[in-house]
This record gives structure tokens, C-alpha cells and sequence, in this order.
């Protein structure tokens, strides 16, 4: 693996640079997807689900009796993890909701923000080779906690129609209301536009793969809210001498097996520790059953040595994380200086899948940066803030000089009527 | 003025509708120059000013001369306003502060946020025949607030290469820390990719025309993120039988000077207050200055008389809007059963102006009936929610098994392994 010393500061752009998601040669492709399924409905999904799924399916929700079924097949010990995780999640972000304050501006001049939940939202959750009923959970607790009315989900089912139990058992504790069989672009298309089957939502969130993506900003376009676009997961390690270079390979290799495209890197002050991270990379791999796309996503990876933890802190911070673990001797001190990161796991004893499954965190986070400019998911995401306010006849005598001062000077003589016409009185 | 009754609830959705903002057709133009922005820096950004806003400019920025010069312009009055703007807008925004609350979901594992404020972000105030020191105060004030450090402002200049001093003056007491003489694409594209003389940021805020909102919507795309799509200004005006109709027609017109586009509704449960309404609307109008375009804007309005208030009410919950005044005799009560709207103004001495100018919330809203989805700009449009967690050893100890089960049932091995070996030790 790459070790780069001291990278000079004018390089630090080029060097924390991700592959830019190219989604947008996919537009025009998938932009074709959603208007058929715009116009069509449930026509064009089922055609897409025959071509993308390859299955053909006569109902594209979940059964009732498919839950039960479910229910039945998922292992007590699995049952009793997600049961636990619900815990920790639903502990976590039911500390996040917001009370208002009523602020009195002015005398007689009231304002104050109301949480609101967003009535209905669409939860994507992606298919593959193994279950991710983890995401379930992050999707669709908080938005039951938010107070959303209409949780809806996608994920895709198998070439049998079946959706794997796990997810289905965790959908159903978590209190999502509908679900539905759809993956990619039509599940994304079906929850924008709405079908004669699936009801169309305000707000959709989750990953994806770069069709999903696509789909998303595409629909944005159109004013459908999205949480946030999604590139490739990584973590930074940031780690000074007093890291075990075990733990530290750990969780390199924990981001490494998402997908050849992950990116993993550490950040340290201590050479010795670098030098010996690489090496009990080398160990631990050996014994990873997906070795292979380990492998290439440690291509992706590198070691970043820094003679202070200053400069440190900075790189960390032009990266922009998804995920930070920050493993040095005063993790709190160096956590409270990062400015830009989606989660922070702190500590020799936080892995960074403790926050995937169960710590209670969210773990939809912006990637590639983003972080710049975007958090995770969180309570706020399935709620809006409206604000209020209420004048008193008073109040408006006392206030009413400034609007009228202001809107004649911004030339809009009607803005200014509306105060005077009730001054006059 | 078109007057509807009662409605049937599968027209809704037609009733409600807002003309589609058709900014896609524009993103092949405007794709083009932000791609010559993004690659040619200041000399692609100097040709569009020189296009677009017809002045050559030898520097971008307003200089300290120009601030000083502003200050000096300006009436004492309008400053004076301006102040007392300022501090209801901050009294209310400082209200909004966040404070993270450490949770211990189980023994040992501590989860928390913290809100840390936008590094860097780009506030656009549009041109045109007035300055809109308004939307200076409601963009940069809420960013001083969060603690932004660099708060880069666009807007266009005159022909004379001049910002109105108002718009300067209010930047300025704001707390702006760069000004550029940007209007349009070539603002956004600027602010979005940064050039030689223009910082770039990680999130634009502020209204637009459609090249504006086409040009955020494409920046948005490689991750640049939003605060909203923007369309035209709307208001909704919910009254019964004891709203005052000349308060209500002058609300209506307040809304409707502000462009051809601009849509005013009312929704009542009286059908003697809309025939008194749309008298004194004819009234009222005839004395505007702006009164051609307040024509025009009444062609896209409509006034809506139903039955009974739930009615009246679910209906403002189909229309989502981005303002909403709420005169009735319980407008308390009814302003709390509203789900969809951007600011809600209660009672008859609450004019949508106050909240435009001074009353302290922001007028940065939702249209389009995308409050449905999204929120105003507010405090934590500027910040991001870092989640932190923190596990001790026994924490660990607790919640791996947890883990470790998740991990396996979703075939990530490393993710597992990353607990297993901080046990074993």
C-alpha cells in the first residue's frame, strides 16, 4: 500500500479527491425509465421489473402472510440482534426531537418553529448478495419515531419474488407500512410519481448503486426531496502511536469488503504504527472469506504519515469522511477539532460497525466529501420546521414602521398596504 | 377572479397544481457555461458578466471603498430599519441554537450529536429593478449566527458597475465576508467551482430566476449541495366569516406584486367574505404603482369556499404553501392542524410582510408545494449534525455479540471481525 509522507498542502485537494460519480451520462437513459413509468404506472414497473429483476410478478406488494412467513424463518438469535439494535436506534434518535421556543421578537411580535413529520416517505433499501436489514432499521426507525404517516419501502425481491426474511422482519418492527418488491430505477420512479399500486411520498432516501442515484437526482429535479446523493462508503483511521495496529487493520478491512470501490485510509503521526497496520493488513486478509474484492478495493487505500497531529486534523478535514475513527491518546480533544466527517467513532474500543448495526447512530452518512455540506441521516431528515408567528395589534404598531420603511424601499408599495391599511384602524 | 365551491377532493390535485418549473430544458445551456466556468476559472466568469450583465469589470469584488461609500448613501431611516430588522431576524435565529444531548443507549456506549457549522457557503441575491436587502439579512445573518467563516455573497451589479448601496450596507452589518458582483450562472457557476478570484463553497442558498435554480439544480449534482428548488411566490390566505376583507384583499395583492408568475389564493368558509374580498381587491388596486403586473399575477389566482373548516383545511394541506395567513376566530387551533405549508402567519395582524421583512422568521421558503418535502432556510440549513459515539471496553463487551450477529447475517465478515478481535484482548 501506498505511504505518502507529509503531502505538502497544495496537494491535499488532488490527494483527497474521490472518482467523481459519473451519473449524469446515465440521465438520459434513466430519465426515459422514469417518464415511461411517469405516464404509464404500473405497466412500465412491472415491464422493468421483468427486465431488470428478471422475475415477472402479479403483485408488487408484500403479503401479509409473506411477513408471517418471514417472521417464522428468521433465527430467535437474529431476532433478538435486531430487536437490540431497534433499541439502540430508536433510544438515539427519539433524543433528537425538537421543541420549539416561542421568541418574542418584539413586544407583541411572536415567532416560534413546529416540527412537522414529513407525511409520506419512500425508504430504498438495495438488494444483493446478503440481506441489509441494517439499513432497514436506519431508514424506517426514525421516520416511525418522526411521526411519518406513509413509510413506504422498496427493496428488490429474488428470481422467486421472494424478498429475503430478515429484511422483511425488520421492516415490519421497524413500522414500515407499505412494501413493495422493486428495485433500481422503477422502485425510484414508482415512489416520485406514484403508481395505480405504489402511493407517491415527498421525501425518498437510502443508497444505492450509481442507477439509483441517477434516479434520484432526477426525480429531485422535479421538487421530490432526496437525502443526499451517494457514492462509494470509506472511513478514515486517523491514529497516533498509543493505536493497535490489530484494531486499526480491523476496521480497515471491515470498510475494504463493501465493494471494489471503498476506500480506506489512515491517517497517523506514528510510522512505526503505519508500518505495522500494513503488515497485520496482510495477516488479517488472509482469513477473509471475500478476500478477492478486498483486494481490490485496498487499491483504492493509502497511508497518509503526517509529523504532527495539527496537519493531521486538517487533511482529516479537507477529506471529509464518512465514517472517522479516531484512535489517539486525547480522541476527545481531536474530535472536537473535526469540522467536516458523517460519523465519529471514538476510542480504541468504537469499530466503526458498531455505529453500522447497533451503537444507536445513523448509518446513511454523505460519502465522497459531502460531508462538506451535508450530515446523515437523522430525525431532522423525516421532519420539516415551519415557522410561525403571531402580531398583536400592539405589536404590529410597534413593528409596523420598520416593514413599511423597508418595503417602500425595496419599491413594493402592496407589502407596504398590508401594514398600513391595519395601522390605520 | 375565479370563484370555486367546494371542490371535490379528486380535483385536488389538479386545483393545486402550480405551473412545472420547465428548468430542464434549460440545463444543456446552462450545463455548457458552468463547464466553461468550471474549466476557463475568472475569464469565462468575465465574459458572462460582460454578456449577461453588460459592464466590463476589472475586479469582481466590492472593495472597502464601495462598502464605506454604501454606508454614507443609505437614509438613516432605512438604516434604522434595517437594524431593527437585523435584531428580531438574530433574536430568532440565535433561538434556533442546538445542543446535542449525550445518550447512553447501553452501559458503556454513548452516542451523540453536534452541530458544526458550514465551513464555506454561497448566498445569491437576485437583481432587478429594486435591491433586495431583505434576502441579504434572512441569508447571511442566519449564517454569521451558525458560525460560517466564509460567507461568500453574490449579486449582480448595474451597468456602472455599481451594487445597490442598500444591498451593501445590509451585507455588511450581516456580516458577509466576501461580495462579488455576480448575477446568474455565472454566480453560481462561480461560487459552486471557485475561481481565481471567487471562493468556491460547499452549499448555495438564495432564490433566482430559472437559469438561477436550473444552475443550482446541475451544481447540485457532483455534490454542491441546496437549500431548495425555488419556483414563483405564492401566499394562502385561510379566513372564515370573520377575516377582514380589506386586511385579506390587501395581503392578496402584497403577494401578487411580486411578479406575473406570482399565485395568491384564498380558501374560506364564507362565501360573503370572497365576493367581499374580490371588491376590495378591485379597490385596492387601482392605487398600486405596480398595478399592471398585479393584473397579470391575479390571472393565477383563485378563491376556493368550502362547506366547513376541515374541508378548508385538508385542502391547504393539498396545496402545501409557501406562505399561509390564517384569519379566523380559532386560528391557533387551526394553525396547528396544518401539515404542509412554508411560514404560517395567525390572526388578522399578521401580514405576510412582517414576515418578509422583520418579525424574525425567515423568508426563505419552500414553494411550489414543496413544503410538503422541505423546510425554510433556517439555523440548521447552515450547520451539519456530526454524530459521535464513544464505547468502552465493557460497552463492547455488551453490545458485540449484537454485532457480530448483524455483521454475519449480512455476509460482511471484516465488519464482524472488527469486534471479535477487540473482545478477544
Amino acid at each position: 500500500m501506498n505511504i505518502i509522507n507529509n503531502p505538502e498542502r497544495s496537494q491535499w485537494k488532488e490527494l483527497t479527491k474521490r472518482p467523481e460519480l459519473d451519473t449524469v451520462s446515465l440521465h438520459g437513459m434513466v430519465g426515459e425509465i422514469l417518464s415511461e413509468i411517469k405516464t404509464q404506472g404500473d405497466v412500465a414497473v412491472l415491464k422493468y421489473v421483468a427486465k431488470f429483476q428478471g422475475v415477472e410478478l402479479d403483485n408488487l406488494a408484500v403479503t401479509e402472510q409473506e411477513f408471517e412467513e418471514a417472521e417464522n424463518s428468521v433465527s430467535s438469535e437474529l431476532k433478538e440482534a435486531i430487536l437490540k439494535a431497534k433499541e439502540n436506534i430508536t433510544l438515539f434518535h427519539s433524543a433528537q426531537k425538537f421543541e420549539g421556543v416561542k421568541v418574542e421578537t418584539t413586544q407583541g411580535v411572536t415567532c416560534w418553529q413546529k416540527s412537522v413529520a414529513i407525511d409520506r416517505v419512500g425508504l430504498y433499501v438495495p438488494g444483493g448478495t446478503a440481506p441489509l436489514f441494517s439499513t432497514v432499521l436506519m431508514l424506517a426507525l426514525p421516520a416511525k419515531i418522526a411521526g411519518c404517516e406513509n413509510i413506504v419501502m422498496c427493496s428488490p425481491c429474488n428470481k422467486e419474488g421472494k424478498v429475503h426474511p430478515a429484511t422483511l422482519y425488520a421492516a415490519k418492527v421497524a413500522g414500515v407500512t407499505n412494501f413493495y418488491k422493486l428495485g433500481g430505477v422503477q422502485a425510484i420512479g414508482a415512489m416520485a410519481y406514484g403508481t395505480e399500486t405504489v402511493p407517491n411520498v415527498y421525501k425518498i432516501f437510502g443508497p444505492g448503486n450509481q442507477y439509483v442515484t441517477a434516479a434520484k437526482q432526477l426525480v429531485s429535479l422535479s421538487g421530490v426531496g432526496i437525502d443526499m446523493p451517494v457514492g462509494p462508503s470509506e472511513v478514515e483511521i486517523l491514529a497516533d502511536e498509543t493505536a493497535n495496529p490489530q484494531y486499526v487493520a480491523s476496521d480497515f478491512l471491515s470498510q475494504a469488503e463493501h465493494g471494489a470501490d471503498s476506500q480506506s485510509i489512515l491517517v497517523t503521526t506514528d510510522k512505526t504504527l503505519a508500518e505495522r497496520v500494513i503488515l497485520a493488513i496482510e495477516e488479517q486478509k488472509e482469513l477473509l472469506p471475500r478476500k478477492d474484492l478486498v483486494e481490490k478495493s485496498l487499491q483504492n487505500s493509502s497511508v497518509f504519515v503526517f509529523d504532527n497531529m495539527n496537519d493531521a486534523i486538517d487533511f482529516t478535514n479537507e477529506y471529509a469522511p464518512e465514517h472517522l475513527i479516531i484512535s489517539t491518546k486525547d480522541y476527545i480533544e481531536v474530535g472536537d477539532k473535526i469540522k467536516n466527517a458523517g460519523s465519529i467513532f471514538l476510542g480504541p474500543f468504537t469499530p466503526e460497525s458498531a455505529g453500522d448495526y447497533a451503537s444507536g447512530t445513523n448509518h446513511t452518512l454523505p460519502t465522497s466529501g459531502y460531508a462538506k455540506g451535508y450530515n446523515g441521516v437523522n430525525l431532522d431528515s423525516f421532519n420539516r420546521k415551519i415557522t410561525y408567528q403571531e402580531i398583536t395589534r400592539e405589536g404590529l404598531h410597534k413593528l409596523g414602521a420598520t416593514i413599511e420603511i423597508m418595503a417602500q424601499n425595496e419599491s413594493l408599495d402592496a407589502h407596504k398596504n398590508a401594514v398600513s391599511i391595519r395601522l390605520k384602524d
